[in-house]
């Protein structure tokens, strides 16, 4: 197995720019961390290009790793920090190819769908696609000014989740097009109480459900043409709901 | 206005002790940091000893601090990065007495109660509060084990929820009994699907649920004590469900 010691190494000194959405974007990779990731990335047969680890990982996993034929290598402990976005990383990473496309043909994008317009934090977002595969939605479709799946934040908080259903990418106008294309009903979520109460809603294995922005919530260009928006009544005194947990109290309601 | 300008000044050193569990069981104090916060604490008549404020920040919000008589001592963005728990303080601090007392009477525990069972994360515990009050609920029990309320991270999650209903700390064993006393549906939650599925429970006024710790779910002995224990029906290939996203959903259900 080869052995990288350096942090200084030069693919160590490329890998690390994966953490950033122009460095993705040049290598056309991106970077797990944590075997929990890894596993779940080579079960679902993503394009695992290496795997780094530090000799404790290995020795935990190495019978799990038996069948993997492309590149391991040997890390240590200050090159693992370096590539890691956690305080404490584990000490295994995987650099893996970025899916080539987006595309999903009409006939695809059916059953139950999340939008999510403008949301920030990587937290939310991760939780908001968790929450969505256990739900049993279809996908997630990431709109304009909603932060990147491959932000290694992002990744943590989907926990393998995303290699669970569809992720796209997108301009959500056009999305929302082909959505209704296929006869869905598409859901936006309000924070005022024009909209309609969310319980009254008969849960279908159809529908698109629209998460809008932690401050501001959705852009008012696409609650305008939504099938109808939602909100949650809130009963006690607090402003308003987290948006992860509005999200999953909406799909575990809307999802039959 | 007195004006404290070094992050050395003794003041400044005890409250900054206020951060830790130690620190506030001391000087019986704790420390709430942001405008949201403080205006909330003012509002809902908590004890508020001293405001610190920097210049900026004073004003903003001078007007609406015309009515408080008690100490506001300027400080500078040195000492409100000293105090502040966030990478940006907005530079603007209360240091608030302790609640005296977590002694309600009987006649008082009523309605719908979260108890938090060893709960770790204090974005999820303050995220719980969060959505505990705006499903109504009256009151929040942690439990030992579950970070303290005072927390600074869990203070900030909680966005004043804490000061829209009941807070009590103890020993749930204590509390799930007296909760039985007054004849409340004592819910459990779990993992696996020999529980009762969430959505056959029919939704009404009054019933305690009992979230548990993020990895470990609920202690056995307390699970053993439910009236029922519910569970969420994953439909998707994720392996569980973040705990307050499921506390929400639970909440949002069980709730009339």
């Amino acid at each position: 197995m080869e052995k990288i010691t350096s942090v200084k190494n030069s693919r160590i000194k490329e890998w690390k720019k994966l953490k950033s959405k122009k460095g993705r974007e040049k290598h056309s990779l991106y970077i797990l961390e944590s075997w929990h990731l890894v596993s779940e990335a080579l079960d679902s047969n993503q394009d695992v290009q290496v795997i780094l680890t530090t000799p404790k990982q290995f020795e935990l996993h190495n019978e799990e790793l038996i069948n993997y034929s492309k590149e391991i290598i040997e890390i240590n402990d200050e090159i693992a920090n370096d590539l890691g976005s956690t305080i404490t990383p584990q000490g295994i990473f995987a650099i893996v190819g970025l899916p080539s496309s987006n595309i999903i043909e009409n006939e695809n994008i059916d059953g139950s769908w999340l939008l999510l317009d403008n949301i920030q934090d990587p937290g939310n977002i991760g939780t908001m696609v968790r929450t969505a595969d256990a739900a049993g939605m279809n996908g997630v479709i990431f709109g304009e000014g909603t932060s990147n799946q491959f932000n290694p934040k992002v990744l943590r908080a989907m926990q393998g989740s995303q290699f669970h259903l569809k992720i796209i990418e997108g301009d959500l106008n056009h999305w929302i097009d082909k959505l209704k294309e296929n006869k869905l009903p598409i859901y936006g979520s309000e924070l005022n109480d024009e909209a309609s109460i969310y319980s009254d809603i008969k849960p279908s294995r159809q529908f698109a459900l629209i998460m809008g922005n932690e401050g501001n919530g959705m852009q008012k260009k696409l609650l305008d043409i939504t099938t109808k928006n939602l909100y949650i009544p809130i009963k006690g005194n607090a402003e308003s709901l987290n948006v992860a947990i509005a999200a999953g109290v909406l799909m575990f309601h809307l999802q039959k």
